[in-house]
């Protein structure tokens, strides 16, 4: 090897126990990663890497597991601002008392800005690198990205009657058309259409937003059977079970992601195996909200696409996706008394080349080989509750949590390298954040 | 206030948020605690503390919620060193060709004395200041407590069947009577009376080893009704449940834990609720082997005694009480689809205050009280996945993380301060354990 060989890149990862997610589920002992201009170029031992490259930023992955980035598949960023709020209280009142006031009050392109911040703020440190998120004001979500270098897929919560932006189904549509316009260009922010149910959003509405989707050729996502007591309802008002109507109304299909999917019927299963529609299960928010229990393994086994989300911190109360990795790895087993229902490695997988699949990103990110961006994190296995390792997969769905993340890389650029955040201004944020949380407190105080 | 009328103690702890967990739920905002001889003497608002205490050493609690330590009411210490070990195996393979061979190679003074120790470790960053230990050599278990301050409650793993330890059921149950013996006045180590469970124990032997419990007041505990399987093999055996057995030998009432308890009936239920019989609480393990999910809601409805525990790290796979905390609080809303199953009060009450008075320490620790013992952490709310905060229990139950606790007070000892550990050499821990695991990895490449 001579050095005057040596290919200059612009960043190497180095010394790492490298976990592709490729194909042949290649783990790297003391491996490195070669990025230029954002893509990965080289995956290899450490020792051919350093005989190949040089780069003028190097991150010594020593003693850490370095892998693809999470993928947190549904969620409402900037309700990080209603965290824990008006707990432990039966839905409805939940719901119509606490929640949906709250947000009439509240919520207004400032507030988007800052708590989606926030979010941004802890699902870096979690390690999340891209997230689909579905709120109001989705171009304060579009400018926070830009500002933290995340990847979003963002669409405006669509509902018949007018949310707290104040703007009917017409006007909310007519506002993700300009998102849809004005981010067409934008790397890392790809606008999707999000109507937020069967059960608030009319069939003719429901295939107006698809028919925008399908215009831009963009992602369309919807709550689903997330309760029993939802698809009473819509089979009560339309003769057909959520998913069913979808069907009828020829919206299912490869880029529709359906949110929670946990009361399914054995068809119904068959039929999102059958259109390559997505399902994006949330745990840990089924579980708190009393949804129930998804059918994980019958969806996986029947072949459905899946990938995993945290659901809002308003339900769920943080965007930890180690935690949800955690709880999908072990409550179907325990719920359906089998040990096989699920296998850390599906799980893993599920939490990052599932979700990038699920989202349209298969082919440039969710797993590390050469040809993809680097979307790339590091874990601190120095420490006592990951000590001894006998298999990577192990720690990682039943282990690992989410300040074992040390370092974050999006599409090639640190966005938190030894647990610091270098794109964001965490005490601004968090003193913005806390300044709203002051008024809302006091609303509370009143109720 | 005059300076000369305070009143000199050893630690003050200030300006923090204290949950006390007392009978009043009592919450102190700005609140500060004294403390003189390992014994609370005052909590109050800091502006009171302060007038009228001072100390040599201070720990400022600002931006911290103060609460009791969490205590793991049944864990397998030194399983640390299996942790992740043949994981994602049908149980019995898993047992019979993993856990229990490597136990026979692997179990002895040495590898359980730095198995305990990481255990320790980890325990102490979670927050852990009192467990309840059931496995081999525990004497090792008894010098790490007093090494690293931790309180414990020990009994050897007694089998009719010889098991790693080489010894047979009586002789075990001598080296505990030793046990009882030698630690009857240690401050910290309380020796308790532990046979494996109704499967792998006989009733006579069951019987000899309360009458130990009994001669020395010592607390007694069993695996029982963990699994359907072992619920129907007790029956065929012996014509009666686990639950049922135990009440015919006598040998339930409020000194006797059950550890799992996830398949009781409405009767058996009623039977521990009457003998003041305590269950422990292990959901997380319950999942991930797929045991299945214990009626915690009827269990606390019926006024059965329930703490929580993490069971070891070779099934669960670590000591993080706060995933289990979690768990608890979601996972009976969700089985259930009820709302109102559990409350996040109810779990953090059962992971403190439930748990030192089911081991029978209820006067002496569990809350934050003048005349109690100070067994104290601190939790930092700095940080992104905390803010803001409207209840403080919902974050406790739903927010909170093992790496938010910054430090952990037993006894009115220090033990960790600011994430650092002060009672043990972390590294040395770590690097005997891993040394111990490469035995155990070449061994495993061998199956």
């Amino acid at each position: 090897m001579s050095p005057h060989k040596q290919r200059e890149v612009d960043l190497l990862v180095t010394g790492g126990l490298v976990v592709t997610l490729d194909d042949e589920w290649t783990v790297v002992e003391d491996g490195a990663i070669a990025i230029e201009d954002g893509a990965i170029v080289s995956v290899d031992p450490s020792t051919t890497v350093q005989a190949d490259y040089t780069a003028s930023e190097n991150v010594d992955a020593a003693g850490h597991i370095v892998m693809p980035g999470l993928v947190n598949a549904h969620t409402h960023a900037a309700t990080s601002l209603f965290r824990g709020f008006a707990d432990d209280r039966p839905l409805k009142e939940w719901l119509e008392q606490y929640i949906w006031p709250a947000e009439q009050e509240f919520v207004n392109p400032d507030t988007v800005r800052w708590g989606t911040l926030l979010a941004m703020a802890e699902m870096l440190r979690v390690g999340v690198t891209l997230f689909v998120d579905m709120y109001f004001h989705e171009e304060m979500v579009a400018e926070a990205a830009i500002q933290s270098g995340m990847r979003v897929v963002l669409g405006e919560l669509l509902f018949d009657i007018a949310g707290p932006n104040m703007l009917a189904f017409d006007r909310a549509l007519d506002c993700n058309r300009d998102l849809l316009e004005r981010y067409r260009d934008v790397s890392h922010v790809s606008v999707s259409v999000q109507p937020h149910s069967t059960y608030t959003v009319s069939p003719d509405n429901l295939v107006k937003a698809k028919a925008l989707a399908d215009e831009y050729g963009a992602l369309f996502g919807l709550h689903a059977s997330e309760t029993a007591q939802e698809v009473a309802d819509v089979r009560a008002r339309t003769g057909f079970s959520p998913v069913r109507l979808l069907d009828n109304l020829a919206l299912l299909g490869p880029s529709v992601l359906l949110f929670h999917g946990v009361h399914l019927d054995d068809e119904e299963i068959e039929l999102l195996a059958e259109t390559a529609t997505g399902v994006v299960h949330c745990p840990e928010a089924n579980l708190k909200l009393a949804s129930g229990i998804a059918r994980l393994p019958d969806l996986l086994g029947g072949g459905v696409r899946v990938g995993l989300g945290t659901d809002g911190p308003a339900s769920n109360n943080d965007f930890n996706m180690w935690g949800e990795i955690q709880t999908a790895a072990k409550i179907h087993r325990g719920a359906g008394q089998d040990m096989m229902a699920t296998s850390a490695k599906q799980i893993v997988y599920m939490a990052t080349r599932a979700g990038a699949d699920l989202l349209g990103f298969g082919n440039e990110i969710g797993s590390l080989e050469p040809g993809k961006r680097a979307d790339i994190i590091l874990i601190d296995l120095d420490q006592p509750h990951l000590v001894p390792m006998y298999d990577v997969y192990s720690h990682l769905a039943y282990a690992v949590g989410r300040s074992d993340v040390t370092t974050t890389i999006i599409d090639g650029r640190l966005v938190m390298r030894n647990r610091r955040l270098l794109t964001l201004d965490e005490d601004e944020v968090v003193g913005n954040a806390r300044e709203v949380s002051r008024k809302i407190r006091q609303w509370l105080a009143t109720r």
